[in-house]
């Protein structure tokens, strides 16, 4: 009951902040909270705190009147009109602009964290987590919201296909960024039915490497691709964030290289020589074929030992021994992983970008690349160098002999036979569908128990480093030492069960979206580049999906902090990496379709009948007609009317209108030219005849003095018309 | 003496309207004038009558008032900003407005056309010219002003490149699509000179066909195209126009389906469905398949005749019949296209669109596509049918025996040679350097001299037809009488010159910019498509369009009437026809270099020696090199920044700070958080102790009454950091 309590409310906190200060001098630390609880009274934030265990201490904050909250809340609002995210500038009355557009959970969220992180400049308290100044604070955070959490789940476990409400939960909830992805992953989901319904039929009526189930997975892929950039725009313009990428947030580890004054605001502006940012970028190259050497090796070498054992050697223990690689790219592929992706963010900050954007687009791309080799490479190198070459670098993996040469009888039974090898052709559709079930099933348990292990290590181990302070602080020499009282035991009944809940969530990990968003993007292209080796792809897919959706979901409620509600626009730099995998995927399918056309045995009917021209004609017929039908589709979809746009419409005509009201309404002094007309025909007319005679007149005023008025224009004019016909007559009279 | 002052000044006219009644009833044309000058008057403008000769009369124009004319600039300038041309709003005082930003003679001549022939609903005269009620209006046009004219041409004719100030007056006197036209050329004729030394370097030192000249050129095609669409941005901004072509403009011929309300504004909306549309322009497929059909027939034929002769042929005349197939183009060729493209303008009416825009890239595409036949397939026959599969065709060629049969002495001259047929490597160097010399200099030529000879027809048809009419009125019997005296008989002496002058120029031709564009764009097509064939391409065409740059004012001043001063941000659709061919000349370069390595003999020494798998691979790799190369070109030049850029960023600097004032001025009422952070910590402390004393307070309540402000925070949290530490010390000593 008490815990059911302690979930039911949030104490109307907002965040809560976790400060430790377990490797910190005593007095530094007093007089570092010290400024940090200031830092936040200063703006406008209401402070508590709590005993937060393991030299640890929760500050609880929240906002200490609506008045300052709506100020802020308008001055965001302003903001967005300025960049262009909003139509029309936010009502002046502060009270009535929330009322007409109440704020919802997440906005209020974002703003009082931009508050709290926001540097002092800019209005903010200037708490940057764990960095410089503010090392001691681990973490900044807001409460789960159990209640919701509970039914969300429920209700997501339960029903088949999630709809635009629910994702607007979501947003209102946990902010656009992460409703983003839940948004795509469920567009995707459900274009997945198609493929899955598709993709079974010509599993049973079309066999493998069917050209039709190409062509339709290509149309497919192009389909959704253009189509989740129409979707974007829609939800962006439903959400009310349509433009927000655009807003620009400096990055704070930005070294510039020289200060100079703008010529056009006259503000200091930071400058770093985008020449030499080029110069950093270039190393890009080095890291890529570096990166692409070091695990195209890996891959290379723990293919070419599978082969070799499962292919050439034929002495005791193959069975096992078969594992043997697959053992060893477990082990090293994550190590190596971990390197290399340690050196791209330390690469990428050495690039030293300007905004959080590029930053990350920056990032992105490098994973991409990574993700990339370790994902696909495998299949590339079965399909493309192994079948192809197969017969050819066989009888050359006798340098991995060493592997297995302890288990081998004989020598014998380490060489392959001179003559009569043939290819597996099996071997493909194998590849292809460990990664496209097995892998996906490992991944999903993996993320759902490594956060749990690893919190449970981490805790632990702030557990160990805590006693060991206290040790070491108390009497170095002490060892037997009782372990310090939970920190529960300070804690006032009433609030116990709360604190005890709010420990606990701030021991939870950081929730990174774009690694689920990197991992459907790459599941993607499996779909796009191999689906064609085995069309039930996407029948593994939309199961897998289906159970990810909730399960990342259920991450989040249980494994995670609940992540700070950010603003998105867009999935990002992913939707290049997705238009990429598309477009690749036509030249792998059509190579695929032709190499493996006769049910994976080659054209001829033998993998060495491959002929190199027909190949290049298809993959290049394959590319260009993709070409073609990626704009037919973008054009199509291009007319499509949505109501994200016709909301966006409306906004702009009314604001329009608007403006066009209050500005056009100053142009009713001067009279309009309708009766301006009238006017210079009759009254002026003596008025310019006087005019003229006193002044010694231009040839121009005599020209246009001629006539008065319109009327005598079309006297003159009709006597014109008639002459035109009068001005022969008379003269043929007379000669006739 | 008397035709330089009539060439001195204008009258202070706007506008002269060329009403032709020749075919008119008498009486009809009388209502019809009156009803004009009625229109005309209503809207504001003064008007003249004078004779025009040749049953036709000159109605003059001019605004009556400048305080009316700043009325329509400001509802204009007021359009431009709520359609986002414009960053602020224009001054709400017109004439404050007007002396800020002073009216440019090309946006005050816009103004006045538009005044004159928008429809009635918005606020203009609703004059079209030669449509519908007002058929007898031929043409509407405002007078050249010869000074300006003068200088001009002798200032461009004496300087070798164009400075931007030149483009900016050209701007300022013939509008912002004219002036992007100049704007273009002039870029293209600087971009020019490098290849042009670079051609003729290679010329001397690489030879025909050399890879090196091949990428250079392909490297040089994509910095232009790319760089001029940067530069097209910058000229936008500079000249105000940024966005223009964002303001959709309806189509008076638009035929709607239905009509519907709009459920967002409400208004009455004339649709046409997009299906409907989508299968008319399903047309265009039969359409470009029938004129490709044609056209390639008609050249394929002439290029088989001229082949024959030149090859197969060896009787009596070969010297001359070598030019028949030449006259049979020259012939047919102009007959055909003309037909075609009267069917495409035709095909373009049908599918409906509902906007100018639309309409204009509509039809511009078929354009292109009829003049990528004409111009680019008799070469692309000779490269890519003539010269691998020659061999194969040329015994063929008996059929085109029947043109020459006449000539022939016996039918050995008829036969091709058994065997041994060898093909001249020279052919496709000679036809290049026909498309780029010659047929340059004959186009040049021609665009001077055919406008000349068109009205010279048309005047000489236009008094036959008066002529005609007068007779048949007064006595169709009659066989010998008078031509009607001129109507220069008929003019004030004082007006005499002036209105001869406007006689004149009432007989000019309408300059049509989109056919020097295309003309621009096509010579480009040679270049990036067969330049690689004759290095010097580049420096006739720098030599040809440093005097189409000239001749082109020459003719807009001299040849035609002066055109209306229309808006633009763009060069148009034409900006799509020079990526298509940068991108196509990528392909062509890779495979002319491939074929004809070797000096334009083929990979082996011999063309039969081409390897498809070779081709296919060189073709395919040197298009994604191009891929890599665009998106490269676009990072960096995406990167530069430029005076027009300067300017926007500035403009919108002002604005968004003006906003920023105005709006959050407002805020200053509401306390700024910071001050409220230490009013709640002092004041509210006893209220908030007797408040919750009071009523029956809640969980919630109690959690954050523990610490009354910011100070108590501190306290707690100090006790908690060192209670951390001598928690365990107590207890331990008493261990020890």
């Amino acid at each position: 009951m008490v815990k059911s309590q302690a979930l039911q409310t949030n104490m109307d906190v907002d965040y809560v902040i976790s400060y430790r200060f377990v490797k910190t001098d005593k007095a530094v630390a007093i007089a570092k909270f010290e400024q940090l609880v200031q830092a936040l009274a200063s703006v406008g934030l209401q402070t508590e705190v709590r005993n937060g265990g393991n030299h640890s201490i929760l500050l609880f904050t929240k906002v200490a009147s609506d008045e300052h909250l709506f100020g802020e809340v308008y001055r965001s609002r302003v903001r967005d009109w300025i960049h262009g995210v909003r139509a029309a500038a936010p009502p002046k009355e502060t009270r009535e602009a929330l009322e007409a557009e109440p704020l919802y959970e997440a906005e209020r969220l974002r703003i009082i964290y931009q508050l709290i992180t926001h540097p002092v400049a800019e209005g903010g308290a200037g708490i940057t987590p764990n960095e410089g100044e503010w090392e001691n604070v681990e973490s900044i955070f807001a409460l789960h919201d159990h209640a919701y959490n509970t039914e969300w789940i429920k209700r997501w476990s339960t029903s088949y296909f999630l709809k635009t409400e629910d994702l607007d939960e979501i947003r209102n909830r946990l902010g656009e960024k992460i409703a983003f992805y839940f948004a795509f992953t469920q567009s995707y989901f459900t274009f997945l039915v198609f493929p899955a319904a598709f993709g079974l039929s010509a599993w049973f009526l079309l066999g493998h490497f069917s050209p039709i189930y190409g062509i339709v997975s290509a149309v497919w892929c192009t389909v959704f691709t253009e189509y989740w950039k129409h979707q974007e725009v829609d939800l962006g313009v439903r959400w009310g964030v349509r433009g927000v990428s655009k807003i620009e947030a400096k990055r704070k580890n930005f070294k510039h290289e020289k200060q100079i004054t703008d010529p056009i605001t006259g503000e200091t502006v930071s400058i770093f020589p985008a020449v030499k940012r080029l110069q950093r970028q270039l190393w890009q190259i080095p890291f890529a074929l570096g990166a692409a050497t070091l695990l195209g090796a890996l891959i290379a070498t723990c293919f070419g030992i599978e082969v070799f054992i499962s292919e050439v050697y034929n002495g005791p223990f193959k069975s096992v021994l078969v594992f043997l690689p697959t053992g060893i790219a477990t082990i090293v592929m994550p190590i190596l992983s971990g390197i290399l992706m340690n050196f791209a963010t330390r690469l990428t900050e050495y690039e030293n970008y300007e905004t959080h954007r590029a930053y990350e687009i920056a990032l992105t791309q490098k994973v991409f690349v990574l993700n990339f080799i370790t994902s696909y490479l495998p299949i590339f190198l079965t399909a493309f160098v192994y079948v192809p070459f197969g017969t050819l670098i066989v009888p050359h993996l006798d340098i991995f002999s060493l592997t297995v040469k302890p288990f081998a009888d004989d020598d014998k039974q380490l060489k392959a036979p001179k003559a009569g090898f043939a290819i597996n052709p099996d071997r493909l559709r194998k590849q292809v569908i460990y990664f496209t079930v097995t892998a996906q099933i490992v991944n999903l348990g993996m993320e759902l128990i490594v956060p749990y292990l690893k919190r449970r290590g981490l805790l632990r181990y702030k557990k160990m480093q805590s006693d060991r302070a206290a040790k070491m602080q108390s009497n170095p020499a002490a060892k037997n030492g009782n372990p310090p009282p939970s920190p529960s035991e300070t804690d006032s009944p009433e609030d116990a069960a709360f604190l005890e809940r709010v420990r606990q969530e701030a021991e939870l990990g950081v929730y990174d979206v774009t690694s689920d968003l990197r991992e459907m993007v790459l599941q993607f292209g499996y779909l796009s580049l191999f689906s064609v080796v085995w069309p039930l792809t996407a029948v593994s897919f939309i199961i897998n999906d289906w159970i990810e959706l909730r399960a990342d979901a259920v991450k989040i409620c249980v494994e995670m902090q609940r992540p700070i509600p950010w603003r998105a626009d867009t999935i990002g730099p992913w939707l290049d990496s997705l238009s990429f995998l598309t477009w690749l995927g036509s030249l792998t399918t059509s190579a695929l379709v032709y190499m493996f056309s006769n049910d994976g045995l080659g054209p001829g009917g033998h993998p060495s009948s491959i002929r190199g021209w027909a190949l290049l004609l298809t993959v290049l017929f394959a590319e260009h007609a993709f070409f073609v039908l990626r704009w037919g589709v973008r054009v199509a979809i291009s007319k499509l009317d949505s109501p994200g746009l016709q909301k966006e419409r409306r906004e702009r005509f009314l604001v329009r209108k608007r403006y066009f009201e209050e500005n056009l309404s100053q142009l009713d002094q001067i009279p309009k030219m309708a009766e301006a007309g009238e006017d210079i025909t009759r009254k002026t007319l003596e008025e310019d005849a006087r005019r003229s005679s006193l002044k010694a007149s231009t040839v121009e005023d005599r020209f246009w003095g001629r006539q008065k008025g319109w009327r005598e224009t079309v006297a003159i004019g009709k006597s014109l018309i008639e002459k035109a016909n009068i001005e022969t007559s008379p003269e043929r009279k007379k000669d006739l």
